[in-house]
């Protein structure tokens, strides 16, 4: 922990960005105070279920335009546990109906003096596209399958918090590499941090070009197994797949769930992470699931520290602007 | 009153339970701990106009799998009255429809740092299934037909603000006891204080089998009418029912409906509950319902003051266990 | 500015209306009030972007039975800057499916102790029908194509911010006149604070009986052009029009479309207003939108200031009434 809790009020100087889009654009240094952030808000909170008032009067829009109960809630909470408050634009019941760009309806948000923006969206870079048209910070919340870089920083958060450093460990994330914004935004982060990558899942969902970034890709669970020290089981996701990738659900369960016999098989204290929500007998059976290996509802908690001191820094780095 | 305003800020000792999943469990002791609060919570926020900061900091999820505007806003009130804040889960926009079990979604809205969760969902024991399940309290906002428990607290506390006391009291529940868990809160509620119970309704709607709970069942209003000190019209839930439990709106109205006529031949000083959405013209005319007797919006203030002191109640218990 | 920053807490004499219906029965003294009390809280507020305390502990419903993100927004945030909470009814999730009158609807809302309500309808009237059966101020967000206050009242201090006064102006509202609330609401305001008023659109949405109302006529907009200190660009309100009322988009824009070529031949300083959401293109070329006569944003940040003062006035009336 380099931050002191004294110190809140404050962002580091080592801290000038004004937007998070990604993990792939950020230094080391930058990625170390976000992770020492959350840390520190979360001690600071107990576990994040206090409020400490460090953005008060401030207000964040969500600007979703994919269905998202969990993240979307997770930002307004973390937002309102920092004092400040939350505004939900859904796309459904927006001017976007309209023929409005989205832009446009960004700019409006802003213009009704907001001060952040989060935003999801099914196409890759539309955070960067209103990065560069708002003088107020934006988050990426998801773009496609592009990057979703507090999904990455939260497991990355969730693995320190059990071993200290990320450097040197072997972290397999399993399954559904092709359409998963968490396993980029984890590869980008988990790379940068020193550990060593491997991907995981059937050869429709893991293409064998990841190796040109450095990552290990195997086809094989079992075969790796006894070398990782965490395994990610990522969701599949049947809503964003128009063919199945896979025979049958049984089949890739078959070859890919985590369950009590490849437990037996794993390394001794080998951490198990989902980003939720779980499909039980899927990509994880329900003994492993409730384990005492898994860090799933940590993930959770810890999902909500990386997101109060995300909005910490890029507010905090948005008013040092504005002085 | 056996409360003290100047007391807010711990409960009663006698008040020990963290979850609030119906009145059919609750000691006549606890019921009346309930409506004292919600008594003293009325008086000190003026009606429920103002707020009282004794759940400051916390924050509750709505959790509702079945469409309330109504209740679910009368519980989003009652927490901010009391400084708290709260977050909506609807069942269309959550992770329910990915795959996840119940169970899941509840507990990771709990890893969110949420204090209490407020559950309605169609399935009769789902808030007794999540209580069992989440360290946070509980609180049922209608499982299916089973119970209701801040309804049939709001209708109970109406009556008392009106007579002093429920012991002697002749209530009738009339029209659709079957469908309705208000029906079986205000049952269980009614006759530990002390009331007599009519139920009266259609045979389709009225089952002589609650006799043996010590209800009077009745199938004929105007028999029963000149002995009820009060009339609890329960809606017809058009939308709960697969066949017509009777011919003919029009032919349930003429003979079930309160009107003027059936007003003449009641008790002086009968009190008319309801609780809405009232259909006017079927369990109630435009007369009746807007007229002196009417003690519908009586009931709407105070569920505000029940949801108020429930939310008090199970939250203290709560950290009070955590000590 | 009539109205001192350090005074704020007490509503100004003259005001006296607890609701906010439309400008039609506004005197120019209210007009006024509402013009710099939108003023006052736009400075006292650093553009809206920071919190004013002056509705602590006051909740308003949103009552929107009308699809509308943007003027609920608005309405929201507003409250919030004033200090205050809101709470949201939409018309899909509301009692109002289970056969609730409107009536009953609004009533018991305001039981849950709520201080103001904010309408939507479709039908013109609604919001003054529910200000005949509420005790809680009521403001007109919108009637079908009535009348939108807030909206008409952001349109003229927008302009007066650039030229100090709306006497002698000559504005031009082009488009959409038969199906916007909007203009009417523009209309009534603009020539009581003896602004010239020109409606201008083809003729199937322009009719010639405005001429009674003391406006001017025209279905050609390069003829009134030069004439124009303001041109305030209505939306085509597609989603409201059963028959096409031009034979196409194409024709629509290139008739009455601010573009370049009209731009110059406007008048030096002509001012560019559009309430949102617009169709670039259609009302308006890009260039045009986004180059330096255009308001359109400021639009948006002063329907903020706008709402925040007529939530402060309406309330301080009712409160003033109460005491």
């Amino acid at each position: 922990m380099s931050l002191d809790v004294t110190e809140i009020g404050s962002i580091p100087a080592a801290w000038t960005r004004r937007h998070l889009l990604g993990l792939e654009d950020l230094s080391v240094e930058e990625l170390n105070i976000l992770l020492d952030s959350a840390e520190m808000f979360k001690e600071a909170t107990d576990d994040c279920t206090r409020k400490i008032q460090v953005l008060t009067g401030k207000t964040c829009a969500n600007l979703f335009f994919e269905n998202s109960t969990r993240t979307r809630t997770s930002f307004s909470l973390a937002m309102r546990r920092l004092g400040g408050d939350t505004i939900d634009f859904a796309s459904g019941g927006s001017s976007m109906s309209k023929g409005e760009t989205i832009i446009d309806t960004a700019k409006n948000i802003e213009a009704m003096g907001i001060h952040a923006v989060v935003c999801r969206h099914r196409t890759p870079g539309t955070p960067h596209l209103l990065s560069n048209n708002l003088n107020c910070p934006v988050i990426n919340a998801g773009d496609g399958p592009h990057e979703h870089p507090t999904q990455g920083l939260l497991d990355i958060l969730t693995i320190r918090q059990q071993r200290g450093t990320l450097a040197g460990l072997t972290v397999a994330l399993v399954g559904d590499i092709q359409f998963s914004r968490t396993a980029r935004s984890n590869i980008w982060g988990l790379k940068k941090l020193g550990a060593h990558v491997i991907l995981c899942g059937p050869a429709t969902l893991v293409s064998p070009l990841w190796r040109e970034f450095g990552c290990e890709v195997s086809h094989n669970l079992d075969e790796i197994l006894p070398r990782c020290d965490v395994l990610n089981l990522l969701r599949i996701q049947f809503e964003r797949q128009s063919t199945r990738p896979f025979p049958s659900v049984r089949e890739y369960a078959h070859l890919y769930a985590m369950d009590r016999r490849r437990m037996d098989r794993a390394k001794d204290g080998v951490l198990i992470l989902a980003p939720g929500p779980i499909n039980r007998g899927v990509e994880v059976t329900t003994d492993v699931a409730d384990g005492p290996h898994s860090l799933i509802l940590s993930q959770v908690t810890n999902g909500l520290a990386v997101r109060m001191a995300a909005l910490w820094l890029v507010c905090g780095a948005a008013a040092r602007d504005n002085e």
